[in-house]
């Protein structure tokens, strides 16, 4: 059985790492545009072989669309066009309706999975791929009535052999979702640093006085651009939404701080310390001192 | 030699319990509002003894202040009033300016040494105090014109002895830098939690969909609105400052993504990569891969 991974970076190098060793797949082939990354990920061991979009295409039993959502949305038609008889095809990406959309017409639109592995690093590149990335995570399926049966269990397969919870949502609640909790974090991240790198102008007061408390704040700011453009716009509405609620509430607390409203400041900081019990798994986790984390105060 | 901590929460605590492991002291007493902090610290072996403010003060020959900085600066001056002849008073505030004012005109201005610990946990209490929490850290140390000589010497051997590299700031420089690099990212997260737990009601949904990611953005909203409250406010002028810029970053990054300039919002974010290098002590450390953390994508 062959699996054809197209995009072999983070998320798609690490899928073929695990899919390899679990014994999912017996061939690992994959596709790259950056010829550097397909060396790469042949060197590390990552797939089998490396070869073109209709090559991969047309031998895969199994294909992995591991691309920045943009350029997913484009390739998928084509891609159900000249897949084999029987042949499976899923993506990764983090928005969901856009690539539903691209295909919900098609005559093969039952042989494609819509899926999302919650799991990353802010880290990218076949350089970043690692073993064990998806084991306890989440995996989101989408639109499962639309996908053939034998499709939906191959990925389901795929999925649970990667070590991942499985969870089935359709595309627009995926991508609402996603937004309020995930995108919208990133931007926050992504915002934070373009300020503080703006408005303190020694980069070396800033590694002197980052904690790991902003260094953790900051860290999602770290991530891949060609990535995360693509996903912010696809899913504009939904972000913005998401926005438009956070710069309410931070221009809130600014006044707030620039009247000296105590009281008010304490009761928005205690309503906000609740995401503590929501992380801890609402399951009576201890809401105290979980997490070693230090930070600068 | 007898060393009073006032406040025995997570940075008193953890002061007191490395001050005693490395002799700094032979006898560690605590003073605490909260009797059953007090007690926890007696149980957990942090100090040897729990006394009153008063008692504390006088039989001190180091005084270690950590309490919110508007305690501090409300217990400051009546404790240099009556310290014994050749003692040092010292906290661990995460503002200065306010301090330093209120005891500027004070007789016994030189025995006190304004510091600032760059360390700490989003957790707190005694419970929370830890070993080698100051090792490799950074503390700072602020008018150290207006410190006695002998003062300033004991401030800075406590701190070594701890671990500490030592930085020296103006209280002021102290007061902006840390408002624009560790207050506006606990703000940033503390506002990040306020808008999740408001837009995205399903809290469960919050647990299913929160990666590493969102917990790494999100950790610092933990934090205690006790000890932050007096920080914002005593700081707001800085902090409002770092906000307005903030503001209008997040503010310009929304009209991207409403637009989908998506060229612009890739320029935007990898500027903000730029915080990558930064954080690795812009020293040439590989700026790809570092970090294992795992996100939500």
């Amino acid at each position: 059985m062959t699996t054809t991974v197209i995009g072999v970076g983070l998320i798609g190098g690490s899928m073929a790492l695990d899919a390899k060793a679990a014994g999912f797949s017996d061939r690992i082939v994959g596709v790259d545009s950056n010829r550097t990354h397909g060396e790469i990920a042949l060197q590390r061991g990552i797939v089998d072989d490396i070869v073109n979009l209709e090559e991969g295409v047309r031998m895969a039993d199994v294909i992995i669309l591991a691309v920045p959502v943009s350029v997913a949305a484009t390739l998928l038609p084509g891609i159900l066009d000249i897949i084999a008889a029987g042949a499976v095809v899923t993506d990764v990406g983090s928005t969901k309706r856009a690539l539903c959309d691209a295909v919900r017409n098609h005559p093969r639109r039952g042989r494609y999975v819509p899926s999302h592995p919650i799991a990353g690093t802010e880290n990218s590149g076949p350089s970043a791929a690692l073993h064990g990335l998806f084991r306890n995570k989440l995996g989101i399926l989408c639109e499962s009535g639309a996908c053939d049966p034998d499709a939906l269990s191959r990925v389901k397969h795929l999925y649970t052999v990667l070590g991942m919870r499985l969870l089935f949502m359709e595309a627009d609640d995926h991508d609402r979702h996603v937004a309020y909790v995930s995108h919208i974090s990133h931007i926050t991240s992504f915002v934070l640093a373009t300020t503080v790198l703006e408005i303190e102008k020694s980069t070396s007061t800033i590694f002197d006085l980052a904690g790991s408390g902003f260094e953790s704040t900051v860290r999602l700011a770290k991530s891949s651009p060609d990535m995360w453009t693509p996903i912010f716009v696809q899913n504009a509405q939904f972000v913005c939404e998401a926005l438009d609620a956070y710069i309410k509430n931070i221009t809130a607390f600014r006044q707030m701080v620039a009247s000296g409203m105590s009281a008010d400041l304490s009761r928005t900081m205690e309503d906000a310390n609740e995401i503590r019990r929501v992380l801890a798994g609402l399951n009576g986790k201890p809401a105290e001192n979980t997490g070693p984390g230090q930070e600068r105060r």
